[in-house]
């Protein structure tokens, strides 16, 4: 039997202002990526997002990101292999102390906006991120876009790896997303996101945008909680791969 | 015969500014205070004070203070107790990272200024540090002031404890220190500083601003790093030690 | 007539991070207190607010507040005169730049939770803030608590000042506000504020916590859009003074 | 006879962190850009480098830059132009702010770092920093790389520009300078540059890297105060323009 991880963003809050509806999502996702202080999420919201994602019995991560709270660690900041090496290892520290003071430990890193789409598509800044997981500890595993540059430093490094998958984005010929800018980049129809993504995990195939079927490797559907909405979408996902036979738990039982 | 230690604070330096003699003040002290990128110092800063302190062999410390770049973290901010145990969760993460991903451990842990300040007179502060420390590694020193409500709480909730004292402050009759608004707080005369040192560390006492001896324990003697004087100062110190037979190690080879 | 000023804090959200029902709030207030992106508020969230300001013709004004993020501004920070002297300068300067902008002019500038709070009762640093704003522009007024070491510091430099009152807060015999650690410090019954600030404005008295009653001169009053029921009460403040003759419009008309 | 100003990045230093010479450069240069904040300086330190400005008979500018302190500014950011335009509009507001109070007016506004070489190229960009000075205050001259995306745009809104050139940098036949990745960017003889500069403000030409004769505007040349060496060559430029009889004063003289 199929095994699938769902992972959601959560954490993203911070001081007076609350974001996203962690408490929602976490009853139906098995993988938490929770935001480690510099684009979301402080220590406060780390701590009680840690706890609540043990009481839900959901897998921690750590979800690093640039250092740009103003802009949510969407824009691109042209940094070197270095800093982003040393900006992982901060985040990802500082998760783990959350983590293990709270009986737990971080089961996976994912990065976060720019630096998860910076890191898909630059093999250096992957290499960076990838060499410090290793470092800190060799058993974390590395959450990255399926086929992307990003899971080929981690495989390099000697890091386990999950392939993510979105099932409401439309692919290119070779695996890449299609930008949002491009007409088609999003599918807006749930039903047919909910088709694609099975398909994806089912037979390891999904339509590109020109039409073509594709491999893809899915190990982990990334999921949002930030609107009813999209939390509902994550329970009709959840309860459709039970009815496929999919089986639905943390990475960490089926990534080796 | 007698083991004492010299910690001081390093690491201090952030992003395109430098501060201090770091290469220098480690060739002398036995366990470095490193700053974890709040009050100072950043992560490609901590990534290479972590290098640096190995390979003088000197005991890495975890320093925390308050998000207060502007202010050095030497600004009293009103926290409560669980956000400085939150906080200093976080930065005690953080600087783990960076020893485990070096190979090392974090062997202390001294907060910094302000932080330092009120966890000395304000027990429930001085908990929350203790808390935090004591549930992400029972095994790590907590350094305060010799005295102080820090190293009550530390003790209280388990942990192992150093007592700090600095040769160039007066103290008071209950054993704190003078403050620096008082005149006579800072004792000028290096001879008289280290005669006073020399004797805490062997005879346990010390003359408070009154004349009166008091009682005092001496684990480990804060030094600084800053200027050729004070280093200079450091090298003396432990010259003198080494005449006195005053063994200087890492706090970690007798506080048990 | 009597005229009152209704003032509320606005352009509180941050990034991606949204507070406050600004919108609504602007349909019933006169002057608009605006985050400099210290404690909240960001330049794109200025930009927009102080459009919308123009837009619902309310007078606006800077709210500056310590470089505290975290705390949302309300956790007192041990600044010196000099430092706060030149943080309301800075913050002052930079809302100055959007209002110019934009075709308008800062009318007032209050100091936002903790700056507001420490200000009250430290002339000193009341002194500093208002240095800043009549070194800036001495055409500004300086909005305070009614009766605190702010309004007095004010007039001292020669600023025209405005005292604020609260509907919802108990008072002190000596005029100050009873803190929210003593029961009773806020009136939870809406008619009962209401009754009480209209006997502020119509008879420059209000009863104290001990039962006595004691002078205040009111302004302007605060008022709050964090929620539908907050934006409520400003309607049902706002039209409660126009039955009771008391003219509702900007400080500027009449503060003098 | 040719007059030509002499520009320098100052107040650079951020709380317990000092950088530059501010007051050696102070004696040669004509127009300070002051650090806003975002990338360097704090409110302290634009207060006293504004009165040491002043004091030197020094025009005074803003400097704005990127909110990324930890690389000094010197990161590309990808924001868009609103928020360009914006970051623009809170850091000359402020920098106005410290300006006005001391009795004097900001005389030009020069993007920092990235800022500054990401407008050059990207008229988008360039356009919204031209836009945010116009609208704050017309009479501000943009400095910007000659020939550059950044003069155009300035002029375009209808601001005063000023041509900034480089002694010791290459140039590459269209008139951008050479990237620093490219060997022979930077010109290390100093006698060389200052031979080159001269011919720059005398002839309006320079040698480009190719060997070809390329036309260029100066209005004014940066320079800087990093160290004793620097300082040492700003005052030998300034020297050797007397003896060839170029004017050295404010570019508010004679950008018209």
């Amino acid at each position: 039997m199929k095994c699938i991880d769902l992972n959601s963003d959560i954490g993203e809050s911070f001081g007076n202002y609350y974001l996203g509806m962690d408490s929602e999502v976490l009853k139906y996702i098995t993988s938490a990526n929770i935001a480690c202080g510099w684009h979301a999420g402080d220590p406060l919201v780390m701590e009680k997002t840690v706890k609540y994602s043990n009481k839900a019995n959901v897998s921690i991560g750590a979800h690093p990101g640039f250092l740009d709270l103003m802009g949510f660690g969407r824009r691109n900041i042209a940094v070197s292999k270095e800093e982003i090496y040393t900006y992982v290892k901060y985040q990802l520290g500082a998760m783990m102390g959350f983590a293990k003071s709270n009986g737990t430990k971080v089961q996976h890193l994912k990065p976060h906006g720019a630096m998860y789409n910076m890191s898909a598509v630059d093999y250096k800044l992957a290499r960076g991120i990838s060499e410090a997981v290793y470092e800190i500890d060799s058993d974390i595993i590395l959450v990255g876009l399926a086929n992307s540059q990003l899971i080929k430093a981690g495989k390099d490094v000697g890091l386990k790896v999950a392939n993510e998958v979105f099932a409401d984005r439309a692919y290119n010929d070779d695996g890449t997303l299609v930008s949002r800018k491009i007409d088609g980049a999003v599918i807006k129809d749930e039903k047919v996101a909910i088709e694609r993504v099975v398909k994806m995990i089912k037979e390891s195939r999904v339509t590109s945008i020109t039409g073509k079927e594709i491999e893809i490797k899915s190990d982990t559907v990334c999921v949002h909680g930030d609107n009813p909405k999209a939390v509902q979408f994550v329970k009709e996902i959840r309860e459709r791969f039970i009815k496929e036979n999919i089986k639905v738990c943390s990475m960490r039982y089926f990534i080796k």
